[in-house]
């Protein structure tokens, strides 16, 4: 697999989901995987849209991330345009109505035109799918993910000898997030 | 206002949104409002919805009145690519969870690109809206629209005097809607 | 258009709202559309709103904003009053649930009196309407309108070129927010 | 307490809200308490709610129930015109989002203008507030509103009665309604 | 109306709605209504409920004003043990999910045992209603009621003619709260 | 365990709960754990309620089962009188919003007085769980509960093995319902 | 691509979701994509699943599709054992809160773990996702879903020229469904 | 009652949710219940979890907590696998959809695998809970919990005192809170 040329394209609908989307961006650096991160709004640049969707098998894309919140059109809109897989973040922007606005708009999605939607500010997860669509027949990428997922249970279990080790009083220090 | 030329563009993302969208065309007609009717898809006719909202204005709409059920994109990417007022009526579909995810998809929309929306299977009143909207400036059309709001008082004034006059128990043959 | 006479009425139920409603000032006047601002409370001053809906074609208003929260009566009774369309605006006030009872008493109006709703808190988005009710017939403001939605078009590729020469580590300065 | 003179106005947004409504009525009714019954729509007929309103203390009412559904502004309005008690009736009419928007434009009321609220469709309920209202100072209606429980207390114990000798077996005849 | 004996009973569930609850004492002190104000747990004390609500009638009390957050059931059953009328106040408590289950807690009533829900955290209005219901046939109380509508309406004015002579521009510094 | 001596008390707040609540006694009678069954209304026998409450553990009873609809009390307000575990049932009775009310009336109690909540109309795994809070000392008990799982795991693998064996088209006659 | 070794499993976790997922087995056998199809349990068979998931990669297969109802656990659990994607379709059971509850338990996954949710309900999406997942590498694939998008679009088409030509009116046969 | 040998096991899902968790285990060492505290992670340690839910009973484990947030599976899918008694805390985590998500994917366990629900965040009332089950059989912790229920009572009554010595005004320096 080539660094060099991308073959997940993230993008959002304003550079105010950054702070989110960059998740799948990192994800995704971690697992070696070569992305494109850009902007492409639905309702201020429609036709960069069009574009960005209809060219991006072509460009050797095989799958999408797009984050938007609010009245969230992006993801719905080019997963119109295009037959690759497009995985939906919803994000829970200042203007959205406590991220249902932005949950509905990518998952209610009609017959036919699906969105692969992950959880609300969900950026990593969508990063993760990403290279499970990749590696459901790249075995580089496959043995990277179940490492992951090794990973994931080690840290839980390096958490449980601490919290059986010290108790709950132990752990008092992270309390104060409460 | 000629009767030929229509003023104001009625589309719908499915046929299946016609029992609720023809309510829209019906007013108008009442109101003698010059109107086309069409179906524009956003999920499945993309490049149509472009072509028909960026051609909006230069075929002599003054309007135009959208409606989608679900993640109902068509009226905010309407809007997107259009500077016509555009009225978006969300549809309660057989797929939408009981209405919110047409309500929000359509209302929601970013700063820059307004929807002017109604309430659920508010067609009828997107109708009026937009007889509203002409009427603001062409006097014939605010007649026509002051003298149906006289009509909405009559009704009521009928409706007041049947129900003083047969008391609760007159009208209770229409409780078996209960 | 005369900027002497105002064509935009602004109202809000409180002065309390102003923070969310004077965005609908801001864009107008960006517009050059001229407007009055003034405070209708439908629940403190109901006489004032009667008089001030039944004169407002009088008076040369061609399209009404009015926004308030919680219960919020305002924008749909103002429409009861008046054939000038209407727009809402729903606050998120102090009191409110979330906006959802700002969202739903002025979007789920009856059959026969419609109000344009925008989104919560959706002010600037208001403005913009009613200077697209506006410019459905004044050329001069519909060549602002797309002057406009050009802006909104170039902000976008401006951060595209910077997110995309940058990184999305370059932009991690705005990650704080999160 | 003469009959002849209402004490208690019952009033409702449109002859569609009368399958609910009524309810108010019966248990008037049965309270022996004198009521008038009409149509009064906040939407339709502004002004004859303006002048219901304000004449409704002079009249002699001493309560008044108002019932409404969708965006329901009669109550809250009412209670803006009228320094008596207005109990609300949310009403699940069919344009209603499942009864939310009822429930919210009702009892959302912003600081100096309360409204009575009791639940969705709660007519019944509605009534006998009024009654309770009525029986804060009425030593009559305080009687029967004990005499009431009372009842209400003697059918539960009746329930009680031929569940606990019937066994859920023989109940099982009311069964079909799951 | 003697000052000294109490005609509103104003209790909450726990010290903690006293934030919240005490704007209720405040007007009715402002209406010179004689109210009682105390703590009353249905979940910690339910036995003191019992005995509360069934002596109020004897001792005096006209309304009850009974506020509660959550799980909600202080109001609703209070109302079960006397036939006065029981105004519930939702309190938006910090274990409460968004407000929501303290409202429907309290407003959702079964057939016979009303309680006159205000808004989430409405103690001021649950006040204005005591006050109200006692207006509803002491003229004193009446006419204080309609002082102070006259009142809000001045408020309303004053705040009218500060936004119509400074603008928007003007009232910027309050802003900043946005 | 005697046959005789009911352990589990099933209450409900009206016997139109019956046709949901039933299910608990059904199991509690499939697992042979003696039950008494009755209706107990927080609202209209609430003397009743604090009497059944105050002398269950004392009659012998180990756990209670308590459904109730709408603003529903009843689970909350036994738990606040006994220290017996109670079980609450969320009912979706008709004049319930959507079941809201009743999940979140009987679910959100305040610290120190728990109801353990089961899914709306979840009387079956009421009773299940009761069975389990007597099978977590009692071994027959829990003997008959691990029978009933291996009964479950069952059933599905006899579901399994016709669709296996006659694909999705074999289970078409079941399709009508959707 | 062979049809005889599945490269989709379809699993649900009751007979009862058939009527939904059998969409997803339909739209895959259009595309020609061989699936396997069965019954997997989350809560009743909780080791078989573990089985299912952990042997899924292993056996062939490529992509999973989950569906469920109420607290649907099925979809997240599979994705915890396998680093295969995972396509979560919410299903409205008949015990589920309007399918709330359903969307919430299979969407809001943690970090880590993935799950490509579709609309509720949504189980032909699930099955055209699946076929993208396989077509981002296999042409084959990639061409069969051009064309079914193409197929969408003539769909739409016919249905404009259909309503182009009979206006609103021709079509109202369709209006019953109201 | 050995000290010794735990009783109860009380469980999370990640270590981030020991804020809300500890309250469980505090109020069980209030109660001098035996119980053992850890980490088991539905997602990221899923063959930990079906271990540590089979072998809880012989163990010696009577009731187990389980909390969790988000898309929360570990209640439900500990009790598939035990037939002890699994009560569920939904934790209202910082992905959390304002706990809808936590709660009912808790809550809404399909027919045959209950979950003994408690509070959003109501890990105290898990504790408690705890200890009624064991109650119910063991009359030491019974007679605790009718002590505890004493107190919280005795808390109310100097409350109360409190309150009714010194007034609302008293009590003000708690208002900042608001």
């Amino acid at each position: 697999m080539s660094k060099n040329k991308p073959l997940v394209g993230i993008i959002m609908g304003s550079q105010s989901d950054m702070p989110v989307i960059h998740e799948a961006a990192q994800i995704l650096e971690q697992f070696e995987i070569p992305f494109e991160l850009s902007i492409v709004s639905a309702h201020r640049t429609p036709l960069r849209m069009v574009e960005y969707a209809q060219t991006a098998r072509k460009r050797g894309l095989q799958v999408i991330i797009a984050g938007a919140g609010g009245a969230a059109h992006l993801p719905g809109m080019v997963a119109s345009l295009t037959s690759l897989p497009v995985i939906g973040v919803p994000v829970k922007s200042s203007n959205s109505i406590d991220g249902w606005d932005s949950v509905l708009s990518i998952l209610q999605m009609p017959s036919g035109v699906p969105v692969a939607t992950v959880a609300l500010n969900g950026a990593k997860n969508a990063g993760i799918l990403a290279a499970q669509i990749l590696g459901s027949t790249d075995k580089a990428v496959a043995k990277k993910l179940d490492a992951y997922k090794d990973e994931l249970r080690q840290k839980v279990e390096e958490m449980v000898e601490k919290v059986e080790s010290q108790g709950y009083r132990g752990s008092k220090i992270g309390f104060s997030q409460t």
